[in-house]
């Protein structure tokens, strides 16, 4: 896999060097490469290293990199990847605009496959792009719809996870619908343990304050399950917390709340659904397996 | 052409409407339609009015409007097309991510095309993406560079009227070359008679206060040979005065030596070929001929 993603990685670097900027160049390599989850996917479920499948995965990087650099603008990030923003370091012009450029030269060479292709991954784009939306709206006023908050996430976060274990199906001939699915899920889990360690992680765990979500005024699935669970005064109190700086007391009234509702747990049993289901999916493959296993022993 | 360009933007509202966010839409209605200069050339070469060539204005006015919302960010602009910026009355974060989704619905639907277009739609997007992030880049120091200059402005403003151009030519099976050219002479003069009009025109014309271009940092064709008119104090001078709030007397020296080094003058020659050269290219074409000549005509 390590090889796998190193040509990944080249290939990206080779699209860039091709726009004939050096100054882009170097912030192409300033940034981190991650994990490469949507690579890693496309590698297990189309298994034969074609030329096609390492453009598909560069593709889907840089698209993956382009929303990086959109949202941590949108979010005044100052870290990614345990390394200083691109955000942070050149401002926010530079990161808006090198989006711009990572995401239409994937574009480009997204162009060269079938309609299918170009429809599933520009598609889980406009997706993405109206998950983070939504995301920016929602954080406005305390959200306690369970409903609208699934579907900002699986747009924001599950989309693209979804659209490249379809790609990668595509690729070999294997059942789209089934590693579409097991993407949908996988994504899910994924987004939902992250919105729990935001609460349960340590600051050193997590490399910012813990809670900063519900600071932002983001009401992840254990704050609005918290919501629904208190009483018309408790609700007024939890809402008159939203996007404040929270103090040690309103810190503790939290967690101590968010346990006792069963917030935190039945944000936990929704993560374990979706990674079961998604196991379910790929039952002959150990390795898919193994990354819906993963995600949750991240958090607990 | 007014009920051409009618249906182009129906055609928008179609593509926008089928993402099922009525905030979106909402948004998108609130964005003046501009002068649509791109869907008028594409109607004017392609001639024959497909759903095609609907669809190819619809994409080409998407990307450009998104290049807009991007644009008011890097540039903290208030106002567009005679309205408040998205930028001004929703924040960056709405217009970043509006942004996004116009140019992600835009690139859905090039996918449905032949790569050659495919190919030289995306590629424009990378151009004026890369133009815009170079346009920031030289603004932070006093570029005296011209061949940067230009190069600079073909990719940001150039690029995307050549590729309507050549679009327009593929559709209609005229000689591509010929028309890609015609688009770069326009896009060019057009570029250098709004850098002139920045110094010429008076803050009401402009909507702004004049030399807005010199105070941002961007040294335009006229600023350019000044600079290399003067001798080495006046150099310096000049160069002290860049990307500082100017006084009515710093306005009044930038403008006399404006016209005194000729500057001015050398700019309006060098638009002038533009569109002359553009003009000899569809000598057959008498409303292609008075686009490039109506350009010439705003400023002087």
């Amino acid at each position: 896999m390590k090889n796998y993603l190193e040509k990944v990685q080249n290939h990206m670097m080779a699209l860039i060097k091709e726009l004939g900027d050096d100054h882009i160049l170097r912030l192409f390599k300033s940034i981190e490469s991650g994990k490469m989850v949507r690579s890693r996917l496309l590698k297990l479920i189309a298994e034969n290293e074609t030329s096609d499948l390492i453009s598909l995965s560069s593709i889907i990087e840089l698209i993956h990199l382009a929303s990086l650099l959109h949202d941590d603008v949108i979010d005044n990030s100052d870290t990614r990847r345990g390394k200083p923003s691109i955000n942070a370091t050149y401002g926010s012009k530079v990161s808006i605009m090198l989006g711009d450029i990572f995401y239409s030269k994937a574009f480009s060479e997204l162009g060269k496959f079938d309609y299918e292709i170009v429809s599933r991954v520009a598609g889980s784009v406009t997706k993405l792009s109206l998950g983070e939306i939504v995301d920016v709206r929602l954080s406005e006023h305390f959200n306690h719809d369970e409903n609208i908050y699934l579907n900002m996430i699986y747009n924001k976060t599950a989309s693209l996870i979804e659209t490249a274990s379809a790609v990668g199906a595509i690729l070999s001939n294997k059942d789209v619908e089934t590693y579409s699915k097991y993407g949908y899920h996988l994504g899910m889990a994924f987004q939902i343990v992250d919105d729990i360690l935001d609460i349960v992680a340590s600051s050193e765990e997590l490399g910012k304050p813990a809670m900063s979500d519900f600071v932002e005024g983001k009401t992840t699935i254990p704050y609005i399950k918290l919501w629904h669970w208190l009483d018309n005064n408790g609700k007024r109190y939890l809402e008159s917390l939203h996007k404040k700086h929270l103090t040690p007391d309103d810190y503790n009234w939290l967690l101590k709340n968010l346990e006792e509702s069963g917030g935190i747990r039945q944000a936990k049993d929704l993560a374990k659904f979706h990674s079961k289901s998604a196991i379910n999916l790929v039952k002959d493959s150990p390795e898919l397996i193994e990354i819906a296993e993963k995600l949750l022993s991240r958090g607990f």
